[in-house]
């Protein structure tokens, strides 16, 4: 059998979907395995996934499992925009940058990107960046704006900001939706529930990662107990078949979810990541000719550092070059980083310091 | 604890995604946990899965994982129509009846449903169903044969018939697709390999089920080293990634078809699942007032049976009622499906019919 | 300049699309070619051509003009539909045989054919043809039931089968569409007014065709009082401008249908067609070898004929042959189509009879 | 009659679209009214069309007419991109700022602006904002350039600036398309013919407008002879119809164009409005308080003004303001506009600022 075993890479920096499954999670996967279950939702997994999901998110909240981040994205909004309308967005945001136009192509909707701080949007960047008004059906309607938290740049939305960009989005008529690929990153950074970085702040509809915070894959939709929320809600699981992101065997995407919500292994993977990262930082910071460039609010750190050092660093270790002009390099820590990866991190840097 | 572990449910004949995932495949994505992998698809897992399927399917054969069959046919079907083509399936297919418009949603193109012979396509049949051409651009044109392979009615397109009915195609400028969610089904019932019942025979796409035959989630999409073949596969990477079916933690869907493939399981399992359909079938034949309607190629059973006994059967097995009216039934069968759990079905029928 | 003036072609019966422009339409074009007026519908030849259209189709319904009957039914559709839902139409619908694909790639729904009457859909055909419903996500859900009003088939529906139609399609919640490229030529048919056949009876959204009436081209979309009609106007205006049909110098759309509608030019010219029609009906069907095969109840005439008349008969005269097969053609005739076109058709199909 | 003759507005500044018909292209209209004509563009006017349109724009290249620009952007584009694909132009580009998505929603694809200098793309500009490629299926591939000429701005491409840009997109495999609603005024302002500012400087397809230089509406799609512009041919005549842009009634479109074409009057109508353009912005730089922004290449008139002159003018004459923020209005010269119009714009302007 060895013929097919690979020899096991040791952890990186490169992303937290390059780190594996935790054992909680795949013991729960194998807990499910037995016997049969009805398909498409409507086991018992499935049930409990559903009621932990909605205790965590609030009253007349629904949630819905999905496969990746991108499908999550892409339901969400199909199902909160009509085709004359616009989802506005920061221009790091995920679903702008790197997913391939699929919220475009499945929505038939335009994505209007505006500059952010640190990937962060501010009421005064979206006053200044928004086209105006009042030109009729030649110009499309904004109708959703899309926070991501934690951002794509590792920094978060702390629940009043949410809240201000929420009341500023509602007061347009706008729905808020997020992206939460990292949301428990981010409600572990503010010291907050995963409801007051999202739905208790005002979002409408979010997605909630799983697949970067310890499982095999999966995401959860959830819309919240709002006008908004309940209305999108009502065409979703339609547009959830279309978007190709019904799970037939669906009790396997639900069991992880459980593993995740019910003894709160979400909050210690978040914190393991974010704490991992915040140790990095530190590191890092202490080695000459490199700098951090943005706070680390959760568990991403962006530095800029000499490409040559960065080159050698990249034959021992996996990260990720973000910006190569600027010399800007991104390290993401995952929920079982260790503090022996990350100190041969930086030995090593320092060592390239004084080679 | 035991708050939320569901009582598990025993095996039932409603589908073969009901059933669970066998434990060489979860054993298989446990030995693929270990350490950090690089993500979206360039990790060895990958690359082991990815020479395993070309061994399977032939020279020049370029495979991709996906996570699901909806997926699967859409991506495909995307990659290898323009919005004004359209595809030609049987009226009873998947892609026809069972995934919401999802095929003509996301390819913009048109489905043309040929009424079928127990679930097969024939010669005749699509001589006289298709639209006449020769009108120009006021209808659309038929680029894409889809065969489901074994069908949605339990039959199986036999390697000569797939090759009579790809010669057609290819003779009017069709590329051939193959909906092989149950493949492996086909393969066992033909006593073929993969290859034979579809590229080998003319197939120019497919998609390799592993959902039903085991896995936890994912199927493969195949593209053969025909000229159609490669001239689709050159869109596909992208195409995937807009289909919302490009899984981050790759190496999780790869370690399955590792699992599936390395040591004929995918061939045991169907194997069983097909056996146990024959069983079935044959000792439901013997009941009184039970009619089996088609002939059981694969691992599906559909027979009649008076109203009453439905309705009481219902009470203690899972199965589909598939047309109420006509009194049909369906029962599928799963690789982990036991000749106890078909003497008790057929037992109890019995005893029905007695009563 | 006569190098550039190609010989008048005769008046034929291919189709009403054939002839040309009224010439009180062209009057009226060039009566509006004064000086400048605002664009995209904000002139007052648009707002008195709205009023006309209002008062013919009643209280509360909003009229909005595109430039051909595909850019009707698509934009029309488009504001009725969500991408996840359906429109059942009858299987011989222009918006299923002759659009290619069009109202099925721009709204991303579902057209669901149905087998029909000699072009006239019943109740007892739906009901049979519908797909049961209670499959879920599983299926796409019917929302619009479109009528063509006249039929391809030269049909009409009178008003009492429109209301019963449309009073099934209410029953179930779903919206009711006329695709009116000929409605004026239902109207006369039936000793109606335009809205008897159509909003009064029952219809939500409709087009009204102006094309194949004796405009330059020219249709248009109303939605009508009713609260689904109101509710799909709501989207209108930007689904119009997606669908590329709003018209920068709309105020040459407008004074068509100012002609076409002030003075009852419509009418009279529907009545000429069809009186044509009749008369066409009446001298063929005494012609030996020749059978009328559908009830003549507008413009249009079906027949069938040996294959060697069809093809002397066609080095004389244009016309459609609608299935080669059957030997069915198709006569249309026109607001312009004279007695002496007609005779003279007649004298040669008898002429060839004898020879 | 009297009462649908609303009175005659006097010409104004607004849009070359609030100008009416030229009297030769209505006269050619009427000369086309005679007798029935094949539809759908199988008649001689639309042959004597289509020989003087690829006369114009060069061997081998196939010209297709359209009733709007956004009809000939969006089908033109589509037959050039598929859906993972991405058209690239400036941020002025009317088919990004004022086609409210339709090129999103009908093509699949992204539309990626480019800030440019006032309305023209350069080299820099492209190198500077382009996303850096090599992201594989997380990001959109750029695939066609499109450049609007005569831009949005007033400015024009002069042919060695087309072919310098078309070059760098030929040499990263993009097509080149350009939005030529005003390529009339383009050509006339550069000395050029209409290929010269387009085909023959390595445009491979590209509208031809002629709705705002004298026609009742109407565009020509024109494919370039080269090999890029044969490939997207291939698909055009489906892809038109499926966009809703394929005439009934062909000879009313193609007559326009053979007046247009036939003695030169395209070249009149463009030197009329870019003539009287050049006399505008003359007189208007005068007028203390009154700064013209933009070269005035074409038919158009950028200018800044004090908020209390915009006001007032507006009372008396019509035109477009631009920039409330700015204080920056748009004049726009049509070919029918006269040195009277202009003379008292003037003077009341002149007059406001003395008053």
């Amino acid at each position: 059998m060895a013929d097919r075993r690979p020899p096991p890479p040791r952890r990186g920096f490169s992303s937290d979907n390059a780190s594996g499954v935790h054992p909680e999670v795949l013991a729960m996967v194998a807990e499910a395995n037995v016997g049969h279950a009805p398909s498409y939702g409507t086991d018992s997994w499935t049930a409990r996934a559903e009621e932990l999901l909605s205790a965590k998110f609030g009253a007349g909240s629904q949630s819905f499992l999905v496969f990746n981040g991108t499908g999550a994205n892409v339901s969400a909004l199909a199902a909160a925009l009509r085709p004359y309308q616009a989802v506005v967005c920061s221009a790091d945001a995920h679903l702008h940058t790197d997913e391939c136009g699929a919220p475009a192509r499945f929505t038939g909707s335009t994505v209007i990107p505006v500059p952010a701080e640190r990937g962060l949007l501010t009421l005064e960047r979206l006053e200044t960046a928004l086209p105006p008004a009042g030109r009729g059906e030649h110009q499309v309607v904004p109708a959703v704006l899309s926070l991501t938290n934690a951002s794509e740049l590792g920094t978060v939305y702390r629940p009043e900001q949410v809240a201000e960009l929420a009341a500023w989005a509602h007061q347009r008529g706008l729905l808020v939706h997020m992206d939460g690929a990292r949301l428990a990153n981010a409600a572990v950074s503010t010291g907050s529930s995963l409801a007051e970085v999202s739905t208790a702040a005002g979002v409408d509809v979010l997605s909630f990662g799983g697949t970067k915070n310890g499982l095999l894959f999966g995401e959860a939709v959830v819309f919240a107990g709002t006008a908004g929320g309940v209305a999108a809600a009502r065409h979703y699981r339609h547009t959830r078949k279309q978007a190709t992101q019904l799970a037939s065997k669906m009790r396997f995407l639900s069991a992880q979810f459980v593993a995740l919500l019910s003894e709160g292994l979400w909050r210690r993977n978040a914190l393991a990541a974010n704490t991992a990262a915040t140790y990095l930082a530190a590191g890092l910071g202490t080695v000459p000719g490199i700098d951090i460039v943005h706070p680390v609010h959760a568990n991403t750190v962006f530095a800029t550092m000499p490409p040559a050092m960065t080159a050698r660093l990249a034959d021992e270790f996996s990260f990720h070059t973000w910006d190569p002009a600027a010399g800007t390099v991104r390290f993401v820590c995952s929920f079982d980083t260790g503090t022996t990866d990350i100190d041969s991190l930086i030995t090593t840097a320092r060592a390239l310091t004084t080679a």
